[in-house]
């Protein structure tokens, strides 16, 4: 298990005056998610039709959870980021995986560990498998988040200045196994721009990687069993976007 | 099962006016953990190390719970206390266990009954073991409450005027099972004093009272099933302070 936070010698790269263990409170839109609890499906995003993001305007549940019908969940959180760009962002996802000291920049009270699948260094994202080790709530977990062209979940590709939409398929890096999907849609605002994250765990998305339909039968069960819980993803996300958010222009600015 | 309260004539005592019904709200600090939910056992303190209590500072969690690695669960709560010394909780947990009345003027919605096992009165309470009887959410506990030395958990004695640590060993009053400590640090500051108590429950800290390691084993899936939600746990511990602490200074002046 990888520790948390930064230790004697961290902090002496570039970035390490970054690093801030304080996070601020979750912001009120996300409490009052959190009060909510589970919520009707049918409100919730489908993932076949992921590609509603880019319509203007806002879904029926930008922040919140829910159980799906045919099993797994759905999560939503909105990220409110004035002065940031979707381009930072997009900075960020090709910058971060290739050290844990950066990666920690980004929730210092549950990130613990990041390297790229292909053991390479920084650039870009999609295409590649990130290797992280986080808590999410009190469970520690070792992920392969595997970002993927937005356009295989029938989002078109951007254009410098728009929308962001950064795609990821999430599984187990311990076993061939994946558990669900991600989206982080990053579209501009009047005072910077706003974030719309989406997560689809467990149920039909769980999948024996190069497996097929028998092995996916047998894995679906056991898989149920290792998801998170929903509160604790819809916190996680909520703190580790807000935060970074904070510092994201002054780091882009410097690194970008 | 003790009533909640005071009835007719409960009050006729020296100390009766102070008993107060209406508790105020949770502290803004108590409701940012509660949204949090489930926190890294890698920011909560581990009970091998409650010696860093006495380090000048914050721990990374003042206020929070988690689960911990090998089972249980950790609990953290900070109070704000003006106008409190150290010297007054010192007295306070001397004072109150001898009278369910008394008791019950901390936390009045939850607190039943009260008393020393040994029988005795006033004056101390290290050595001794408090029986009590309260609610923790919705669920109802006979607890024995043994306070030990704060050297037994490696902090040092206090010296008056200066930081105190009540200490206890907690545990069934029914059963011979303890399953886990507690310490509140109670510790100086500009307008009066603050507590940070720490509570680690289950896991390697569920124990036979002059069992050995086979009775332990048998009986640590069991108590498992027995202990308090953590957030139960984290809201009586900040309610029951921040009540007593509003009048603490009053009832210390005449009592004391």
């Amino acid at each position: 298990m990888a520790y948390l936070g930064y230790r004697a010698g961290d902090a002496d790269t570039a970035w390490g005056s970054f690093f801030d263990p304080h996070m601020a409170p979750l912001p009120a839109h996300v409490v009052d998610a959190l009060h909510h609890g589970p919520q009707a499906d049918q409100v919730l995003l489908d993932f076949a039709c992921a590609a509603d993001l880019l319509d203007d305007g806002y879904l029926p549940t930008e922040t919140g959870y829910g159980r799906l019908r045919r099993g797994g969940f759905a999560v939503s959180v909105l990220t409110d980021m004035p002065g940031v760009t979707p381009r930072m962002w997009d900075w960020w996802f090709g910058w971060h995986g290739s050290d844990a000291r950066r990666y920690k920049l980004w929730h210092p009270r549950a990130h613990a560990s990041a390297r790229w699948a292909d053991g390479g260094g920084d650039g870009h994202y999609v295409g590649r498998t990130s290797l992280v080790e986080e808590y999410l709530g009190s469970t520690y977990t070792k992920a392969a988040i595997r970002f993927v062209s937005p356009e295989e979940l029938g989002l078109p590709a951007h254009r410098l200045g728009e929308s962001v939409a950064v795609c990821a398929r999430l599984g187990s890096s311990e076993l061939p196994v994946d558990i669900g999907w991600l989206v982080h849609q990053v579209r501009p605002t009047a005072g910077g721009s706003e974030m719309r994250s989406r997560f689809w765990m467990g149920g039909s998305e769980v999948g024996v990687r190069h497996g097929n339909l028998f092995a996916n039968s047998m894995i679906r069960p056991v898989a149920a069993r290792q998801l998170p819980d929903p509160r604790d993803l819809m916190v996680h996300c909520a703190q580790e976007m807000n935060h970074l958010a904070g510092f994201l222009p002054a780091l882009y600015a410097r690194f970008g």
